[in-house]
């Protein structure tokens, strides 16, 4: 029997909070999605005015992040044309996102969830997700 | 030219916030989803101890709600066999939902999103979903 | 953050090994599964002869019984026309499987993972299924 | 009236018990598929600890390796761009692989199956698959 540690629905809205705050800041709307560790949906918040497409496309970064054990954006630099993983962002119907926003929670090095943000340039929702994962463990 | 009503986020989590409170008391940890009127997710939780198949489920259903703008506790009755819609519940690639648990949220007289919610019974899942719609319409 | 529970690959095989002996017995050559309690596979066996579309069956029986924290013979009942679950047969693309093979795992009054077997008739896949259950659980 | 030759169930196990060898000794958890000549699942294995969206991975390197009758190595090769199969990784639903760790399994000129490895890098999952089909080959 293995024992595994998950993040609570909690843990989730502290998460959640800590990337709308960085989007307020820099004025960006966000989708923002929070897998288990499973990479299974725990909580979701569109600011008004996300978009749409980025309702799926957070959510798909969150499961990306903690399937993987790893963030999207070093997805983005190994999938490029002649590198190792070349071609895996359509895996899973699809649903692997190697565009940087999807970040894994790692407590006492184990993955216990993820965040996943979309709406923005990539690099904006990976800083609000870097904020939210920030903030969580800030808190805990 | 359309004008339409959309719940917003602030809207949402007032829902959702319903829908809990009511969860807590029959002591069921459930899957809640809203979705604005065009079906697509606008905030969601998972209750700790809600069921994974849930988290999908409860989404379906607010996008069925949404969509076809009524119950799908009222789907539920037309798709019996020898009914008019026998059937539909495979539509979509199996969103449709036909299972008591997804409300569309009206406001004068129209759609402007719905809650579905998963994890107890359908009665029970509808019964929250009630409660939320309730708490929705008495903050206005 | 929450403490979860989940069968390790060694747990797995003793429920193959279980089921299989079943199988093996009453002469049907199964399509066994068995996923963790998030519903993702763990380990899988096709014994020589087993049904090719059996082989999406059974894990999809395997993710009910984990996801929903119930037997998939007992959705079988509550989906029946005119039960308040009619129609959920085609919930999560058609994974979500009412036809008896899928029983969840518990210990310790957690579902820690499930079994999902298929090939022979309903009755024998729930057989095979609930001996994989039996000898594992005689096995801690 | 064709005669096929196909992998059985304990050849499979061979393949298995060979690339899991090989991942103990590299120190890294892998997700392990084994499937027949016509891309179906005959067996799998999770180490403990392998990545949750390889579960999906290794069955369909596995698959594409079966089907396309060549290693996903060598459509990583073709694939780049200006290269004659561009864009083919997203064929079938995403699952045919391009990403090196699904080698098909040859006897006597034929193709009886394949094995499909995820979790470490592409170069370690192809080493272990490589490893698998030796293992298997010399026990024949």
């Amino acid at each position: 029997m293995l024992t595994i540690k998950r993040l609570s629905l909690a843990d989730a809205r502290e998460l959640i909070a800590g990337a709308r705050s960085r989007a307020e800041e820099i004025g960006v709307p966000m989708c923002i999605a929070v897998t288990d560790e499973s990479g299974q949906l725990i909580a979701f918040e569109r600011m008004d005015g996300g978009k749409l497409t980025s309702t799926i496309i957070a959510q798909d970064k969150a499961y990306t992040a903690a399937g993987a054990k790893r963030t999207t954006e070093s997805y983005g630099v190994v999938s490029q044309p002649g590198q190792p993983a070349f071609g895996i962002n359509s895996a899973i119907g699809g649903r692997l996102m190697v565009v940087a926003g999807g970040i894994p929670v790692v407590v006492d090095d184990e993955v216990v969830g993820a965040i996943g943000i979309s709406s923005g340039t990539p690099a904006q929702d990976h800083e609000c997700a870097q904020a939210g994962v920030d903030r969580y463990l800030a808190s805990r």
